[in-house]
């Protein structure tokens, strides 16, 4: 398996697209993206947990029940959630494209990120369309990963090739999520390609598998969004047996996926809302794996902790108090810490009490910007990973005036 | 029942003290005080959920386990938490002024608030405690009040007169709470007295029962504390007949109770670490007080809706978010949300959908000092209140370096 160009384009048959249409008033900024298999797909999807659901997810619900899919539309600058007419805007938004490529609605998935709760007009939608799909080219990842971006930083894309039967494969995927994300739910959203032959339950059961452990890991702000999901699309394109059962080449597809999803939850992380440092809270020794995860997820969530991290300040006391109160089964007196980066490890509690350590020394590991705070509960076998980022002034900033 | 001075001297009986001993380096800040009965009295208290105790807590837990106590004790800068030696710490700190108070060290309730993890010396303790016995007044409550400080920009005290059989009681508390504050525990710390007669099992049923409404309901962040305790001493005085079942002086005594926590819930949420703002989320019509409860709880800890409120923007997209995570059984098409201040109530949504308003009134509205966040659910009789506040640049600046 290695890392290659392309994104969601580098499996084949898949192009993308993404423009400006005018749905946000800013022109240089794109605000409508396509991504397009030129045949049929096999499609899986999850979605966010909220009782409070953006209108596009029942809509491209409907629209894969059959588990299949052959474009993703999905807009910018507006949820269209909370909103009277929001179902006949998605479905409006899914037969306006469908119409451009020739295909049928029924085979749009529709997405939407932005403001809750304001009307989304689908005329800049409808004027946009043609030159949407005009724009669909192999070259066409970036600019499909930037009209997703909301409060995003930076486009987040990755592609992997592996094998299957001996036929090369690819897998790629485009995110957008910065604020808003909690581990609770399916998470942010997600667009994943892949030209591996893969039958609909399996690519379900692969994709609802591997979140458990990756965008369910992650946290930016404890706040679950509407309108989350994470799709996968599968076109079959690259030749090998189609995988129809929990074989070899179903593992080396789970593989490829994971390493495609575990990329995207820490580049979610790292450009999570006014984040200067990635975070990454690795927990071992756990009673099991329920346990280990509850304990990575409570730390990880701590405002306390992330606003020490932003100040480089080893707080080990707020990592303690966060297991504390997770809820996990562990004994507070087993536990050992320490923080990690590319400046060197240090310990900093030892049997759930402080131990001698130098803060100089403390200080430069946590002015990287990429820190692991390493858990050991000395209580058992079970591991987790979590992934998150520090609180900082600009996640305020960001937050206290995101509508104007 | 009318508010009166005096804090917890207010009650017969009750002196308080304040002092510096030199647990802090900066001598102009008070970190050790003290509370007296000069007869025992009934105890009750509450204690953190969180499995990471401070020893003081379990200490005190002993103590008072025969339902009495004529003394508390607490400092300020170490929290005695997570420190080999801190029972040992926690107990010497009992016997020291015991000796001094002529008590028994079994009759005094301990309490430490600050840094978890650094080990706390006895000296400045020992030394400071001569002093603090001699400054024991009636005028001492301010004192007291400031000694148990850590990151409070404010002394946070309330004193109520009230009757029970035509005799005069009377009833306050002092409080800290700041940071780390969360509802699923006891909260912060929290001393009462009161010079009612009351059995230390109705006292400690009449103390469970209201925090489940006032401190159980109160967040600034998310994080809940080590150190968290509400303890209420009763010494008599007043000379009532003992309150020993739930009878009507009961229920008054309930209601004095309920406006000191109330009070104090407030100030605590106004104080919250670099808050500008006080948030009350009330919640109305939900299938029952567990839904509701739920409701305004998620509500006031969102970190979205928190930082939209710093910035008086009138995003109710964040409020409905909340609604729907929360995990409550609500149906969110049927929600009704406005908001509330001195300055006027504007209605932003109806039926979980945005209804037109005036942005220019909205901001008016919300650029008041006190938020009301008022949500109807329009599914059941069950209400409820939290309170927290807004999440600013200063919560981050002062939690990005603590320690230094």
């Amino acid at each position: 398996m290695k890392i290659i160009e392309g994104g969601i384009c580098a499996a084949g048959g898949f192009t993308a697209a993404g423009v400006h249409c005018g749905i946000r008033k800013n022109r240089e900024k794109k605000d409508l993206s396509l991504i397009y298999s030129e045949v049929p797909a096999a499609a899986a999807a999850v979605y966010t947990t909220n009782l409070v659901k953006g209108a596009p997810l029942a809509v491209t619900k409907k629209h894969i029940e059959n588990g299949k899919a052959q474009a993703v539309i999905c807009n910018s600058g507006n949820a269209n959630t909370c909103n009277a007419d929001g179902i006949e805007i998605a479905e409006k938004m899914s037969e306006l494209i469908a119409d451009e490529l020739k295909i049928s609605a029924d085979d749009i998935v529709v997405a939407s990120t932005g403001v809750i709760g304001q009307p989304l007009e689908i005329e800049p939608i409808a004027n946009g369309i043609p030159g949407l799909v005009r724009a669909l080219s192999k070259d066409g990842c970036a600019d499909a990963a930037e009209g997703i971006m909301t409060t995003d930083t930076v486009k987040k894309e990755i592609a992997v090739e592996f094998e299957l039967d001996g036929k090369t494969c690819r897998i790629g995927g485009i995110a957008k999520g910065s604020g808003m994300i909690h581990p609770n739910m399916a998470t942010m959203l997600v667009f994943i390609t892949t030209d591996a032959a893969i039958s609909a339950p399996m690519l379900q059961k692969a994709l609802s598998t591997d979140i458990a452990d990756t965008f369910n890991m992650v946290s930016v702000d404890g706040d679950t969004s509407t309108n989350d999901m994470v799709t996968v699309l599968a076109n079959g394109l690259a030749g090998n047996d189609e995988i129809t059962c929990e074989d070899g080449n179903f593992g080396a597809f789970m593989k490829a996926l994971n390493t495609v999803t575990v990329y995207l939850c820490r580049m979610i992380a790292a450009d999570g809302e006014g984040a200067t440092k990635l975070l990454e809270c690795r927990v071992s020794g756990a009673k099991d794996i329920k346990n280990a995860k509850t304990v990575a997820k409570s730390v990880i969530c701590s405002s306390l902790l992330k606003a020490a991290m932003f100040g480089a300040d080893a707080n080990w006391g707020r990592v303690l108090c966060a297991i504390g109160y997770s809820g996990a089964d562990a004994d507070v007196n087993k536990v050992d810490v320490s923080f990690k980066s590319k400046a060197g490890q240090i310990a900093v509690c030892k049997n759930g009490a402080g131990i001698d350590f130098s803060e100089d020394i403390a200080k430069t590991v946590l002015l990287e910007k990429e820190i692991e705070i390493i858990i050991d509960l000395n209580d058992g076998e079970g591991t987790a990973t979590a992934w998150g980022c520090d609180l900082t002034y600009d996640y305020v900033k960001i937050n206290g005036d995101y509508r104007t």
